[in-house]
């Protein structure tokens, strides 16, 4: 079964979270920029700002369980940013303290790649696939498609965009209907990078009280 | 027959382009904030700047004739961006003296709101069709569909956006394999607004030599 996230499940969901992207690309490419800490120590910091500040407050974290019991650990978790946000603006704002103390000197890097690569997502709206992972424990046994499947049925008829970290996980959310949109830059680093995809809006007629992008300016 | 663009056609394909866009949303939107002419004129204006500093000089213009003869006429029309251009960069430069003289004390409006369209673009290589219109004696041949084929094909794996102004044209795109964006703003006009489309790209295993994003400045 899939539920919200609560506060009881930080440990749980932060271990499977930092396990899971100890090898994602983004993260290798950013921790190096951290102070004073190590690989992991920065990837735990950076995920627990990101849940304490931006996804358990303005977005959606769906967490996997065996059963509703209180006590039944969390298996997989999912960090959604909802078709409201403005790519970045949320996570810039409300992560800045806890950025400055884990990049020092190198805050103004980290600021200026995670603006450029939110500029990538497209700005109609849609919900936004930050992180998806399974416990070592649970894989195998359908938690990441359940809670994939939860966070596609939430979206309904809007758009979805995410990054594919894996060409095994690119090929998953194109049978899903998900098409590719280009691959991120690489920042100076190795390869492998993202792949940006989406999964296409049903639009209604115009006019009907749906969706729009507003107006904002253009810088 | 698919040709390129010589000056000859200049006059055809001006007639074509302007009846064609006289009803298109963008348009309508934009040349009330011409000065001193009116509709038309201004339509032709701005097309004319399109063609002369920016489609003819780096992108593609594609003319479609019944024959190879000199003095066969363009029944339809192209004008396509190439996936190195950045969106409204060329544009912005190349014509900015002529939309100062169509726009007077309105071209810094104009300006604004032309940056915000190109920002709906999505920051992926891709290939843009600016324009696509067949003239009134050539409707119901084909020629409208032969243009599209034209620029599909040369696209070959590379993306393509695009803004689909009818539900008529959104359902031909969607046949040919592209996916809903989302809707244009509307700059505070009456709809319809343009239904931005995309066709994904082919894209081979990474590190091989293709089109990657460059790093540009988030702004």
């Amino acid at each position: 079964m899939i539920r919200p996230y609560e506060p009881r499940d930080k440990k749980r969901v932060l271990a499977i979270l930092v396990d899971a992207f100890e090898e994602d690309p983004y993260f290798c490419r950013t921790t190096p920029l951290a102070v004073g800490m190590g690989h992991r120590e920065a990837i735990e910091r950076m995920l627990t700002a990101d849940i304490d500040y931006e996804y358990s407050v303005h977005g959606r974290i769906d967490v996997a369980c065996d059963n509703a019991a209180e006590d039944a650990p969390a298996l997989g978790v999912a960090l959604w940013d909802t078709p409201d946000a403005t790519p970045g603006r949320v996570d810039q704002v409300s992560t800045a303290g806890e950025r400055a103390r884990i990049f020092g000197r190198n805050s103004e890097t980290v600021m200026r790649r995670s603006r450029i690569e939110d500029s990538f997502q497209p700005r109609f709206p849609h919900w936004y696939l930050f992180v998806l992972a399974v416990g070592p424990a649970a894989q195998g046994r359908g938690v990441g498609t359940a809670l994939l499947n939860h966070g596609l049925k939430r979206a309904g008829d809007e758009a979805i965009y995410l990054e594919a970290t894996t060409p095994k996980s690119a090929r998953l959310y194109e049978r899903l209907g998900f098409v590719p949109l280009g691959r991120l830059p690489l920042f100076g680093s190795a390869g492998p990078n993202e792949l940006a995809m989406w999964k296409a809006p049903r639009l209604k007629a115009p006019r009907d009280g749906e969706r729009t992008p507003t107006e904002p300016s253009a810088d």
